[in-house]
C-alpha cells in the first residue's frame, strides 16, 4: 500500500492526501482548515500600525486619545433628540420589522432623494440605495465599477478603507497626492498622469477625512474635468458632507457636471452623529445616461446578498432628516470649529510641527518637521512616544499612507483639546533640536 | 495621425482608445462604464424566476402570497414587547450610538455567548461575531473558508443565497439531494461521493429553509461523520433554530462534535421575528482548534470591511434573549404548527399534491405530480397559473433548484391559509388528470 499526499496547488485545501488500496482510491484527509486568500488580503492599515505599536500611557498622566474617529466616545457631542425620538417612533409604529426591499423601503430611499436633491442635479427614490453604513456604499460602488486587474485612483492621505477594499478584490490601487500648501487640494497633474486604460474609477472624498479640507467649486470643476476628459465615473465619498465651518461653503459634486458618471455616498453617521446605526446611501447621479440601467442593476443585484440597513432606522430617516433642527448642525459645526481653532493656534507656535487649519469635517493634519526630532525615526515612533510620556495619542498619518504627519480628531472636549495641546508642546519642545544645535551637539 | 483604439480584454474597460499625434500618445476617451462580472455574477434565482413569471392575479379573487419568507407582513405574528421595549431602552440610555468594534460590543458578544452555550459546546464572546443578519453571517462565513475554485457542498433543496455568494466568489457548487421520502434528511452517499479535494466547506441548514424538516440527533450524527472523515469544516445555518413543533427536539449540530470545526449562522430574523433588523451572528465552534486563531483573524478582518449590524439592536441584544417569555416563543410555534396541520391534511387529499409535514421552520414543501397536471410544463407554470386563476402564489421550488414540487409560507393568518387550502384544491380539480383518463383524451 502506497501512500501519497495530492498536492493541488490551494492555498486553502491541501486538506486530502489520498492512499491507493486493492481495489481502488480512498481519500486519507487530515485537518487543514485556512483563512482564505481575501480575507488575507482584506487588510486594515489604522490597525496593522497601531497594533504594532507600544502603546503605554504615562501612568502620571490620565489618557487623551485624539485618534478615533468617532465623534461620540466623549458624550460631549451626543445627536438630536429628534434623532432618537424618530427611532422610538419607528419602534412604536410596528411598521419597521420586517424585511424592507434590499436596497431599503421605497419611501426612505424617497425622503433621501428629496433631501439631496437639486435642481442641477435632481434625484428621485430610484436613485438612492439604503445601504449598511456609507462603508458598504463605498464597498457596492467599488464592487460595481471595478473588476480584479483595474485599477482605482483614491487621496493621498485618504481613508484607508478605500485600498482596504480594492486589494482584497484585486484591484490596484493608485493614490494621487493632495497638497497641504494647497489647503489639501488634488494635484491634478498628477491625478490626470495616473490614468490609464484600466482606471475603472476616481474617488473624490470632500470634505477630506483625513484632511478636513473642503474643496472649493472651481477645484471641483478641475477635478471633474479630468474625469470627464477621460471618461472616469466618480465615487465621491461626501460623508462630511454640510460638515464644513461658516464661511466656507460646501458644494456636493455632482450638481457640478451633467456629464460625469457619479456614485454619491453618505450616511448618517457624522452629521447625525450615530456611525453605530450602519445608515448609509448611494446616490446615483448619471444625468448623460452612462451608468444606464446596468450599473443600477448591479447595484440592487449586489445589495441583495446580505439585504440593505436596519429597518428600524430607515423608518426614523423621514424625520431624521427632516426634522432636525437646523440649530443641531450648527451646534456640532460651531464646536468643530472652535476647538480646530483651539488646536491649531496652540500648535501652529510649537517649533517643528506645521498644523494645516481644516476648513470641516473633525480632522486636523499636523506636519512633523522630522529632522529638527532626530529622536524619532518616523511618525509612528514621534506618536508612539507622545503616548508614552504625555499619554496623548494621534494616529500618525502612515495609516493615510502620509509619512511625517499625524492626524488629530477634535471632536474631544474644549479642556481635553487644550490640555492634549499643552501636552503636545511640551514634549515637542523636549525632543526639538534646531538644526544648528544638532551640528554642535555632535561636535561636543 | 493614425487612430489606434486599444483593446485591453477588460469587459469593464474599454473606455480608452489612444491616438498618436506629433509628439506623443494621448488619450481619446469615450464613455463606457460596465457592471463588474461580480456583480453580474451575484444572481438571485427567486428574483430571475418571479420576475420572469407572469404574475396576473384574478381579479374577482383577493390575492393571496403565500411566497414570502417574511412572518411579519400580517401583522399576526408581531414581535414580543419586551424585544421592541429593548430597542427602545437601548436609545434612551445613549450608549449605543457610537462605532462598536466591527465584530460587535463585547458584552453583546457575551449575551449571545451565554444564551447558546452548553457544557458539550461551552462558547465565550470571543467565539461570537456579530453580522448585518444571518444573511452577512453566511457571506462571511464563506468568504473565510473558501478561495476561488474551490467548492461547497450546499442542500438541494436549499436556500439560494448559498449559490448565490458562492458563485458571485468564484466558489463551484455541489448540490447533495435531500430525500423527500425519508423526511428531507440527507442522502449521505450522495453527499459524500461529491466531496473532493478542493471542498472547502459542507453547508447544513436546520432545520430547513425551504422543507420546514428538522434533523434527527442520530441524523447529525451521520452527517458529522461524513465531515469528519473527511475534514471538511461545517457552516451549520441554525437561523431557525428552536424553531420547531412540540413533540420534535432542535438539535444544534456542534455539540454533537468535538472534531469538526463548525460556524454556526443565525439572528434574530425568524425566531424574534424581527427580520428587518438585521441582526445575526456567527458562533465558532473550533473545540479540537482546527480554524486557531487564523479563521478568526479573518473573520475579524472580514468584519471590518463594513463594521458590523447596528449598535442599538446590539445593545437590545441581553434583553431580548434574556427577557423575552417563553410563551411568546411557544405562541409562534404552536401558531405555525397549528398552520403547518390545516395545510397539509387540506392539500393531502388534493390528487396529484404531495405535500411532506414540516416539523419546524415555516415552509411546507409540496409536490406536484406533473403527470397528471398536462397543461403545466413545469412548477413554475403550476404556479403562475395558480396565480392567474386563483390569486394565490406560492414559490416554485425550481427557485429551490427543486423542480415539481411549490412551497407554501405557513405564516399568514389561518383564514387565509384555509382560504388558500381551498383554492389551491379547486385549482387541481380543474387541471387534474388521472393518467388513465390522460390517453382516453389523446384518443378522441
Ligand atoms: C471618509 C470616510 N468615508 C466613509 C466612512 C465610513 O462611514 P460609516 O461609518 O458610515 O461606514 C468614514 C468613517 O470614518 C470616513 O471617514
Ligand atoms: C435558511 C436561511 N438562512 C438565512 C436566512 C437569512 O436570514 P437574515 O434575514 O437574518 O439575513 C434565511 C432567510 O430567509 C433563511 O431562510
Amino acid at each position: 500500500m502506497s501512500f501519497v499526499v495530492k498536492m493541488n496547488g490551494s492555498q486553502n485545501n491541501d486538506i486530502h492526501g489520498n492512499f491507493i488500496s486493492g481495489n481502488g482510491v480512498h481519500h486519507v484527509s487530515r485537518w487543514s482548515v485556512k483563512p482564505s486568500e481575501m480575507s488575507k488580503k482584506t487588510l486594515n492599515p489604522i490597525r496593522a500600525i497601531v497594533d504594532g505599536m507600544k502603546l503605554t500611557p504615562n501612568p502620571e498622566k490620565p489618557m487623551i486619545a485624539l485618534s478615533i474617529g468617532d465623534p461620540t466616545v466623549f458624550g460631549n457631542l451626543p445627536t438630536d433628540d429628534t434623532v432618537l425620538q424618530a427611532m422610538k417612533e419607528a419602534i412604536d409604529s410596528h411598521k419597521y420589522n420586517g424585511y424592507a426591499p434590499s436596497v431599503g423601503y421605497q419611501k426612505s430611499r424617497e425622503v433621501v432623494a428629496d433631501f439631496y436633491s437639486c435642481p442641477e442635479a435632481p434625484l428621485d427614490g430610484k436613485d438612492v440605495i439604503l445601504t449598511s453604513g456609507c462603508s458598504q456604499a463605498i464597498e457596492l460602488a467599488i464592487s460595481v465599477l471595478c473588476n480584479p486587474g483595474d485599477n482605482i485612483l483614491v487621496p493621498r492621505p485618504g481613508f484607508s478603507l478605500y485600498k482596504t477594499l480594492a486589494v482584497s478584490m484585486g484591484i490596484q490601487v493608485k493614490h494621487y497626492n493632495l497638497l497641504p500648501e494647497k489647503s489639501w487640494e488634488i494635484d491634478l497633474q498628477h491625478l490626470e498622469s495616473l490614468i490609464d486604460d484600466k482606471t475603472a474609477c476616481l474617488i473624490v472624498n470632500n470634505p477630506s477625512n483625513p484632511c478636513g479640507s473642503v474643496f472649493s467649486r472651481e477645484h471641483l470643476h478641475k477635478i471633474l474635468s479630468v474625469a470627464s476628459r477621460n471618461c472616469i465615473p466618480i465615487l465621491a465619498d461626501e460623508i462630511y458632507g454640510d460638515m464644513v465651518f461658516p464661511g466656507c461653503d460646501f458644494q456636493p459634486l455632482a450638481p457640478l457636471s451633467s456629464d460625469v458618471p457619479i456614485l454619491s455616498c453618505g450616511g448618517l453617521a457624522k452629521r447625525w452623529l450615530v456611525p453605530g446605526w450602519r445608515m448609509g446611501w448611494i446616490l446615483i447621479h448619471d444625468r448623460n445616461d452612462i451608468f444606464g440601467t446596468a450599473i443600477r442593476e448591479g447595484l440592487v443585484k449586489l445589495s441583495q446578498r446580505i439585504l440593505g440597513p436596519c429597518t428600524v432606522v430607515q423608518g426614523a430617516l423621514e424625520s431624521i432628516l427632516n426634522d432636525t433642527p437646523p440649530e443641531f448642525y450648527q451646534g456640532t459645526i460651531s464646536f468643530l470649529k472652535s476647538n480646530s481653532e483651539i488646536c491649531y493656534s496652540e500648535l501652529s507656535t510649537v517649533p517643528g510641527l506645521n498644523p494645516v487649519m481644516p476648513s470641516g469635517a473633525m480632522y486636523i493634519m499636523v506636519g512633523i518637521e522630522m529632522e529638527h526630532f532626530p529622536d524619532f525615526q518616523n511618525d509612528v515612533e514621534f506618536t508612539e512616544r507622545l503616548v508614552t510620556e504625555q499619554s496623548v495619542f494621534c494616529l500618525p498619518a502612515t495609516a493615510f499612507e502620509y509619512p511625517n504627519f499625524f492626524r488629530i480628531v477634535v471632536t474631544v472636549p474644549e479642556e481635553m483639546m487644550i490640555e492634549a495641546c499643552i501636552r503636545i508642546r511640551e514634549f515637542c519642545a523636549r525632543h526639538y533640536r534646531p538644526r544648528s544645535q544638532d551640528s554642535h551637539e555632535l561636535d561636543q
